[in-house]
């Protein structure tokens, strides 16, 4: 019998990972976040070993945000549904707190349950309800979303928030929806007042209120009449209704029709790279702050490097934390 | 005649602000933006010549916050018109982008006429519309706000969002209200997800809409049933129409109320000093991060120390940057 906490060998966990083996991707989520200073090494050996070609051009990365209370998770919840019956193995990880897919919750279970019925190898839910940090997403959700993406072919990460979220989720995701509800003044200032960042779909929920989620629709719709993202996509706007389940198939087509549509315009694998050169700024502000990132050689310097190295982003970040160190006098 | 640029004698213009002197007080803004080294030595002496005693228990820094579209210009000009009833000197920071007070539009226009109609020294009026960058406030929105409580009974800082410049708001405000509109699902939902820090008063806005301003006052009351904020304040929530009138009055009363309960809690001056320590550790954490901190002594050391010195923040802040830098090897 292993030790308790012993670690997991990286190349085997990296390789069952990539099967789809649940217990494994359990415990590569464990190890990601475990801090550890062998744990650590464990992990960044473990993200080196997985499949780079994958991280790179397979899968979709799907990100949804929204206020709390839109019905994220019904929605969420309808879209497995179709994604099941499209074939397509699906991991979740759900960062809200509010979240019923996080907190154990009627939905949770039952969907939990479902996936158990069938087999259970193709949805998989991890919650993270306590990662939503205030001001932005926890460091190690986009790790967790690359272990995701070698063994599914949709991963989604829903979370909450308007603000800081918004803007972290879209740094890791291919394909960012945000989700309003009828009659939600709120979210549309939001759009107008140019604080949220322009997602790639927007949709109202609850299409079963009648009348408001018509004027929400039409007044996103008006907002948005020339918003087109910065890579040149133009975000649409549908409604849909999670409990009837009207909409959820086409919403499901226009979310593959963006991911289409990144590959088709050769954004996909640089977009994925710049998730790396982004999570790795970010860790380095945050420790270091804007004269850490100066004396690493500025910011478009460092992003520009960063977005075309290969390897462990772990690695990556440890060798410049240390080369800053380097000229640091006294170690403490 | 003065050069263009040349800077105003710090003494002088500390006088010229405590006796509310319209044009020194715009000059000693300016001069708090100002980034190049020397204004920047002479605001650190302009700060450090403000009387101290007036700025640690005098007059009311009060922050207004809430989503945009809740009606906050409106709400702060029928604050304006009670307090100037009342024989008070009113000082404004515009942070919102999205206020007319910021803008230049109707309501602004009108309420800076009015102010010159009467003589122009009891209400001051100052957009800092870009200042309110995403994520927080910018750095200089806090000294400003000490330079127009040397000269304001009142002075009100009225920012947008629900976030992080909803928490950095109440960092440096008395007294913090939270504006939220009727039937403003999303407002009640951030609050119940506890994403929102904890405002002093919660004010719901257009009671003239009826029925939905009734529903969301109940729904809020239900939300803080026992909310009581860290310092023991019963956080209470009230309705007013800026339209109509209706309620403002009571609102200023509940604004005074909750200053009147911080002297009478000996609260006012600790809060105060505390302002200065947040102010500084967040420079230091933007500039140097966590590492900085760590390195300086940590944060609830360094907290500490900061809320107890006199003197200049400006000052404060170069001394500990000095500190850190002391220990790295290259300067560049």
């Amino acid at each position: 019998m292993l030790a308790r906490h012993a670690l997991p060998d990286p190349e085997a966990l990296a390789a069952a990972v990539a099967a789809r083996d649940r217990a494994a991707l359990a415990r590569s989520l464990n190890l990601l976040d475990d801090k550890r200073p062998q744990a650590r090494r464990a992990a960044s050996r473990f993200l080196a070993t997985l499949p780079g070609e994958r991280l790179n051009t397979a899968g979709h990365l799907i990100g949804i945000t929204g206020p709390p209370g839109a019905g994220k998770s019904s929605l969420t919840s309808a879209l497995i549904e179709v994604w099941r019956r499209r074939q397509l193995a699906v991991g979740i990880l759900a960062v809200d707190p509010s979240s019923p897919l996080s907190g154990g919750a009627l939905l949770g279970d039952r969907l939990r349950m479902l996936a158990h019925d069938q087999g259970g190898s193709n949805v998989f839910i991890r919650s993270l309800a306590c990662r939503g940090e205030f001001g932005g997403l926890s460091a190690e959700v986009w790790p967790m979303s690359l272990a995701m993406l070698a063994a599914f072919d949709i991963v989604l990460i829903e979370t909450v928030g308007v603000g800081q979220k918004e803007i972290d989720i879209s740094k890791m995701s291919d394909t960012t929806c945000f989700v309003a509800q009828p009659a939600s003044g709120d979210s549309i200032q939001f759009l107008k007042a140019g604080i949220m960042e322009v997602p790639h779909i927007l949709v109202v929920n609850k299409e079963d209120m009648g009348a408001a989620a018509r004027k929400t629709l039409t007044e996103l719709r008006t907002t948005l009449k020339k918003q087109i993202d910065p890579d040149g996509w133009q975000v649409p706007a549908l409604s849909v209704s999670a409990t009837t389940g009207s909409g959820i198939e086409k919403l499901a087509d226009v979310i593959d029709s963006h991911r289409r549509w990144l590959t088709e315009h050769q954004l996909l694998a640089t977009r994925r790279k710049r998730f790396q050169g982004e999570w790795i700024l970010k860790r380095l502000r945050e420790e270091f702050g804007r004269f850490g990132i100066e004396q690493l050689g500025g910011e478009p310097l460092l992003f520009e490097s960063l977005t075309q190295r290969q390897g462990s982003p772990f690695d990556l970040y440890d060798s410049l934390r240390d080369q800053f160190l380097a000229n640091w006098k006294r170690t403490t």
